[in-house]
């Protein structure tokens, strides 16, 4: 499948590089958008806007929507104000919404200029929408039917208003007010009798969101519900909008992406890598790669305060290393699982003494396995003596300890207190253990040892 | 929306236990199956076989398909063979599939033997494709058309057979072999003008997979493309079957879950995290563990050869858990974006250079901002001597330089020859840099403080 676009990829800018247009054209019209618009990513700032010309009206629209914004700027800052209008009418309002969010001012005032004014109105309306909220997402395209409108009554209208319609394939039926009452899937209004009132067809139990609910929590929604497309409502019930599966995945792509970057101390970016310049990267990764340095100062202090410890027992040195990765690795294990888990919603802060309770039992299986090991490992393959193999073993048994209760409980809390759990990940974790691990292991040493 | 299913929840487990049957069985009819197959979850053994048989029969079905594994075998193991049978009859093939994937043996066998002939050939058939693939996910239970037919009598023939399909929204148009030959939606059949042939409304630019397609790649296809359903073809390009985007969604989340597990140096596990028992959980998290636990050794062995030096100019001691964590944040840093990248397919093995290229000066730069600091707090706040402070901020460049190039590269080679990136993360990836980090600092300490 990755070979298969890479051989398009290959083709077009092939052909568009030796610009043979008309075989070019023929050859589009055969592809799918999202895949000719990955190739057009491949072209040249010159070539683009001459491919781009030779896609069929339709096609054009549907490919200019699966663009980059760079590429998307690229070729509205060449269009005419025709050629503009014409892609811009092609636009569901959502992807309107999306590219104006994208574009920089000077753009996005032609682009208004060229969208109708229903078009523009509706743009407007989104737009003022929190960012990332349902309301920031929905289209405003959906259909809207009446409980005592009969099945074939609303496959005729359907057929009038259905072309620019996001989605014919869920319907809501709404009170003379827009008030939402129920759905009915273009699949009940097919196969029922045609005399069916919609009010017998629909389904009255309707799961909807209001305008102003997180999107990461709508595309959660989907996964579980299996919807088509969830309705959108203001605080009267009144039904404003619509997101489609498409949109929710989407989004759910890119929150998980933006989970994972926090959970690497990375400050979340909604541009591809390939993409991002190097002073980009560097700013997104630079604050937090500093602030974890200098809590690690604090594990510094630490050793500094037992210096002259581990110089009376150097092997005690040898340790340090494997103490702090186990703590880190069985923090992050457990912080990464719980974190997941929230994500997911299978986990709420009402869960949390259950958590601690079974991360403290596998913390104990996990620490005495490798307790075991360690103080065999010391005695028979370092031959250390006795005490130092106590040592190690006894603090890594509580280094596990401390990092599995830790690792789940500052997730949960974060999330209680509102932060984003997914920053409590392996980097926090780490630096917070570090500290912990080393003491106990001194301060052990320091019993055991008599130092 | 969680506050809402607690108190669904509670009302249904307060209904059930207080055996209130007829006011329960009227609540759960208003309810939708995914929020009642929650509800569920929280009875107890002796109340949910009678909660269940509240449920009218369409909407026992869909809520049994969306129970946990262990609530399903309780309540299959309670069925009379006549309430089995009224179950299995109103479930889809792939999720009657998923359902005998997860039973014990003989609970199994009953099943099949309550499925009507047709069905059972249809899931043993599904069952033969290997785990994780194409086949293994599909539904045979898709509308198929003829390209002469007209749009009305496609819809004529959608409204006999469409009742025992999965969907309807799209339809796939075959030869007389079952060869794919195009793709309509039933939004084209209806907006079309009745006497249109099908063949003259389908896009023929299909996107399909082979049976053996690994499921990841076949759910990011929907991400990509915004399918509602993907055609699943043999190597003959005869439709077999069709994915459906609410299974591309939960593949996409278990896929997710399992690489985010994997990067947290953990066996991936289907069960959610509280269904899962400490032994299990132990068994998942202990080997990585282990094999983490004994790289470590190498990192010590570092520390032991440099033992004496260390000894010498103890100072030097403080700042090992800086360098150690700053590397590995470093890497995890670089590794979990490209690990993303990967799996997202935005990154490909051919972009291993330019991908390095990148790294490498975002490396100078992260690096550089580091040792700055590094080398004046060593100084100025630290008070220690200005080749301790060299030593400290030069090794620190270094390790930032080694763990992002290795935290970019591993993922990459890992993919190029089959294995899986997502196992390149944090954890081993901070294994390497740990080991290469300190023998830098040890090395260059060595050199200029002349120990």
């Amino acid at each position: 499948m990755q070979e298969r676009t890479v051989i398009l990829e290959q083709t077009i800018v092939k052909l568009a590089e030796a610009k043979k247009y008309a075989s070019l054209r023929d050859f589009l019209a055969t592809l799918n958008p999202a895949d000719i618009a990955e190739a057009f990513g491949q072209l040249s700032e010159q070539s683009l806007p001459l491919a781009f010309r030779l896609l069929p009206k339709e096609l054009a629209a549907e490919t200019f929507v699966e663009m980059e914004p760079d590429q998307q700027e690229i070729l509205i800052r060449g269009f005419s104000d025709l050629e503009l209008k014409a892609v811009v009418e092609e636009l569901y309002v959502d992807d309107a919404v999306s590219l104006v969010e994208e574009m920089p001012a000077n753009v996005v005032s032609r682009i208004l200029a060229q969208a109708d004014p229903d078009t523009r109105k509706m743009i407007n309306e989104i737009l003022q929408y929190p960012e990332d909220s349902a309301g920031s997402v929905m289209t405003t395209e959906f259909v809207e039917l009446q409980g005592p409108m009969t099945a074939s009554e609303a496959i005729a209208h359907i057929r009038k208003v259905g072309v620019d319609k996001e989605t014919i394939n869920t319907c809501y039926i709404t009170s003379k007010s827009h008030r939402l009452q129920g759905v009915v899937s273009i699949r009940s209004l097919i196969l029922a009798a045609p005399e069916t009132p919609c009010a017998a067809l629909m389904s009255p139990s309707v799961v909807s969101v209001n305008t102003l609910e997180d999107q990461e929590a709508v595309a959660q929604m989907f996964a579980k519900y299996d919807f088509n497309a969830l309705p959108v409502v203001d605080g009267d019930n009144r039904l404003l909008g619509i997101v489609t599966v498409d949109d929710a995945m989407d989004i759910l792509e890119a929150e998980t992406t933006e989970d994972m970057e926090k959970m690497a101390a990375i400050t979340p970016s909604d541009r591809p890598y390939l993409a991002t310049g190097v002073f980009a990267i560097w700013r997104n990764r630079i604050p937090w790669l500093l602030l974890l340095m200098i809590s690690a100062s604090l594990t510094g202090m630490v050793i500094t305060r037992f210096e002259n410890s581990l110089v009376a027992c150097s092997a005690l040195l040898a340790y340090i290393p494997m103490l702090m990765d186990t703590g880190g690795n069985s923090g992050s294990q457990t912080s990464v699982t719980i974190i997941r888990g929230l994500s997911l919603q299978e986990l709420e802060f009402r869960d949390l003494f259950r958590v601690m309770w079974k991360e403290f039992r596998v913390s104990i299986l996990c620490g005495a396995t490798m307790s075991v090991v360690t103080f065999l490992k010391i005695l028979l393959l370092d031959r250390e003596g006795l005490l130092v193999a106590l040592s190690a073993a006894l603090a890594l048994l509580f280094t596990v300890m401390v990092a599995k209760l830790v690792g789940c409980m500052f997730p949960m809390l974060a999330k209680k207190v509102g932060f984003d759990p997914a920053v409590m990940a392996s980097p926090f974790i780490t630096t917070i253990v570090d500290v912990l691990s080393l003491l106990i292991y001194f301060l052990l040493a320091s019993v055991l040892l008599g130092l």
